[in-house]
């Protein structure tokens, strides 16, 4: 690597992406740091199709592909061996403890994303893996003529709940209110899928085992508190995410939740750390907004660097 | 029609496209309004290369119909005949004049985009269609083995100019500034085509003609004040766009240059009119960032129209 990093991406999702296309595009030395699969979050997604340009829908996985190919051939590098372990400020630049190793860059993209949230009931923590899952392209394939539960109720309880209702023979929707928060479309084809079995106003208490695998879910009403056990075989839980803001949570600002705080050109309140994507404070958190707000980032990022003065 | 259009989207560009997108997903009644081609400008963009999830790149006419079919699929109807004439306000609902008619709508997306600006030089005018051009990817196949100006030095006067050397002879890139302000990778591949001759800190003055058609360009240094005639056989104008925001001038604040003032949600000043993409006051327009504040600015209007309030 050896010369100074002019942008380092953190986390290569959507937004992570978009900014190293438009950073390399700058001619700006530009590396991804990503140690999971390239296209972050989006990779779990069994289909996106509100994503502008794919009016079939497209998989996260071939998004995140295509992305990642065109950060490539725009001339961005990558290092997708260990992960960034510390980001530390140096004067006005940054530096990055990778893999042991101490990177210098000018300027830093976090675009860590976010991560689902657990439900932190017990079974919980004793089937993951065995039975509980964060990501039905991951593991919905396991279910084939199973019976599955699905558990929330926004766009991506009800986008993974149809995807499952194409493998498994049964999927049981539940969701703690009495209406569903996701966009109308998703919902309506729930609700008249026949293999969707919609549980309204329920809380998950317990997931329940057998031979040390899920035989069934607990639930409570809300209505009349009364108590009912749907037998399944998995459990599929997509109840929000929680911010990947903990690299730099002593560099900048956050949010009560956690979140990145960024002003509308995606600056942090720390010169020359920018965050874009889900890890930031936006209110609506879409494949397309994150990537605009990566463009944006990086933008603003590569007028900060031709213009920067540094007393250090 | 007949009935209450819930949401209006006026012109049929990347911004309203995706607005169309996720307003139908939404299950709102929602109409695209474009008489043009739908795509917006970026049809007249010969290619596009940092759309993220095309690594290859898409010319702007494929983009745009890729959107536009995605946005009939979800559920958009569209409207091509007439253009919208004009938007006035009626209580909190709207009313649009198209071919002569009324429509109601509850909401409008305005994303009418903007549109090239003119030099304002002799010979303009007079030669507009006859050699002077705003579309390389229009007239560009007029020129194989001929010779043009390019006048510009952003994005699209470079990107053009790149096009049009596959094509001409000759491609004379005429720019008023010493540097370019275009991505540092397209004014790079410029300086680098053989066929490129670069014109710096030169101003057009004058379109010469001869025989009803464009025979050269008259060129001013402002370095040192001499003239130059540079023999060409058409002119084609990249020097920055006009918002296309006459519809609302009475209805909304638009800024000191027309655009459309609007807030982080792309809410105007006017209460159910949103706008989005390159008529609205961002500083990066992009077709990513147009997508991205078209999601944005029609999810937030779904949500108006959910919670809103009418006392008329």
């Amino acid at each position: 690597m050896g010369d100074v990093i002019d942008i380092a991406v953190v986390g290569g999702g959507p937004a992570g992406l978009t900014a190293a296309i438009y950073g390399a595009r700058a001619r700006a030395k530009t590396v991804i740091f990503e140690t999971g699969l390239t296209g972050g979050q989006i990779v779990s997604a069994s289909w996106v199709e509100n994503y502008p340009g794919f009016p079939d829908g497209v998989t996260g996985q071939e998004l995140g592909d295509l992305m990642f190919q065109q950060a490539q051939n725009a001339g961005a590098e990558s290092r997708t061996i260990s992960p960034v372990e510390a980001i530390r400020a140096n004067g006005c630049d940054f530096v990055l403890t990778v893999g042991g190793e101490e990177l210098d860059a000018r300027c830093v993209i976090l675009s860590t994303g976010a991560i689902p949230k657990k439900l932190g009931i017990p079974g919980e923590a004793e089937f993951t893996g065995r039975g509980v899952s964060w990501c039905a392209t991951c593991d919905g394939p396991l279910y084939r003529d199973k019976v599955v539960a699905v558990i929330g109720g926004g766009d991506s309880a009800t986008q993974e709940a149809l995807y499952l209702a194409k493998i498994a023979k049964e999927v049981h929707l539940i969701h703690r209110r009495d209406e569903f928060r996701a966009t109308e479309c998703l919902s309506e084809q729930c609700f008249f899928n026949p293999q969707i079995t919609m549980h309204l106003s329920h809380i998950p208490e317990e997931i329940l085992g057998e031979g040390g695998k899920v035989s069934g879910i607990r639930l409570r009403s809300r209505v009349d508190g009364a108590e009912t056990t749907v037998p399944v075989d998995g459990v599929f839980e997509f109840v929000g995410i929680d911010a990947q803001s903990a690299l730099v949570k002593d560099l900048c600002e956050l949010d009560d939740l956690g979140f990145v705080k960024v002003d509308r050109n995606g600056l942090t309140s720390h010169p020359g750390l920018y965050a874009a994507g889900d890890v930031a404070d936006y209110e609506l958190k879409q494949v397309v907004t994150a990537c605009a707000r990566g463009a944006t980032a990086v933008y603003h990022a590569v007028h900060y660097l031709e213009t920067r003065v540094c007393n250090t």
